[in-house]
């Protein structure tokens, strides 16, 4: 399972990025049975992006993968219609990553949101980057 | 109403047919009024299947009808939208069947989630199979 | 954390102990970050205890204490008053055990409900005695 | 309202008086109209305390005092019954306070679980003492 360290590293990495790309953002860090482990509202994220970090996270942690690709299975045509109203609502779009062990194994997951899908995915990936430095 | 034995006999052929398949699968059954009869998360499947089994189970026993037919109902241009937010949430794809008596009565339902939809399909039809034997 | 195995071990023996008793139960196994593992509904048992036992196991899971335990913090004069309202409701009365291994760690937790409270903690006590068997 | 500095200020000085203590413990801190605005969970904190810090925080913010003086208003004999069930479900028990500013405005609450009530208490106390410095 994700560490208190761990954790607070995934949050300074996903911030320096955010304030690199001048987009404040919210950031939920879980661990691997998607409980949460540690959550930053950055000042000037707007309040509706704090649920949709914390599904994003959600997401990635039940599902073990990243939060778009849970549409894959839902959007029009896909086999899954509605999966997205399941677990109490999921996020399925990107900002959400899976945070996996040297094994491969599951560690935990992050959510970020409150920029453009693009940025909050990639302040995502420059924390789980810097995770495993 | 379905009972305990028939319930064990449907989780033992759903997780033999998992097996075969080698996929790790949350299966739900539940009795006639939707209410939860026994559950069994096999070692691997996601925690995110839990509540797509459930859901798969709940729509089958309360439509009386697989769970992907109640899509009909609700897929774009169909004349029910947003059917599949009632009830706490319904799952209207694959993997969820109704399970009948010798006369047609409704007995419970099955649901399975954690393979890809086809799977969940493939093992939920063993399962029932095995109960009619 | 808890195997498919030693949760059926766990469903078995808890029955054997309610057959004895001859009291129908409904019993739960989580593991231990409380999500759901295994469920049995034995013919006869009431509908109100499937909730009531999925709330023994979760108040031992979260808290990691027998369910009873919970109420000596929120029981009048008691330091904790309403913490039985969160975690989405707690049962902080006999009938929920953790489960532990070898060297102290939480491996899930057994609710078990439907019969006088003191015969749910003896069944869950059957189940846990025999998982460390 | 709360800024990010103060929140992690919030945070070091809880988890500072928590490691003298040798207690882990979940910290939630709200802005004033009671959105998360961080949160940490130290390693070892039992799962069942995040909604509890949660909900401390959300007593304090939302009734701009101390999360047990709102047991004042809800205990047997008080004039407001059931009070505590309100909102979503209060946590009427020491370790949720309120953050004033220099002239008594609302900056938001904090609020501490997974110890004693008193160290809970006590953690919450050291975090708003460094926040005043």
């Amino acid at each position: 399972m994700i560490s208190s360290h761990q954790a607070q590293c995934l949050l300074a990495a996903a911030q320096d990025k955010a304030k690199l790309l001048n987009v404040p953002v919210n950031i939920a860090v879980l661990d691997g049975a998607a409980h949460l482990k540690a959550f930053v509202r950055m000042d000037g994220a707007v309040l509706g992006s704090i649920d949709v970090a914390m599904k994003k996270a959600t997401t990635a942690a039940l599902f073990q993968t990243t939060s778009e690709s849970v549409w894959e299975y839902c959007k029009p045509g896909a086999p899954a219609p509605a999966l997205e109203i399941s677990n109490g609502g999921l996020a399925p779009f990107a900002g959400g990553l899976p945070l996996k062990g040297a094994r491969g194994e599951l560690l935990g997951a992050i959510g970020v949101s409150g920029g453009a899908v693009s940025q909050d995915l990639e302040i995502a990936q420059a924390a789980v980057a810097a995770l495993s430095d």
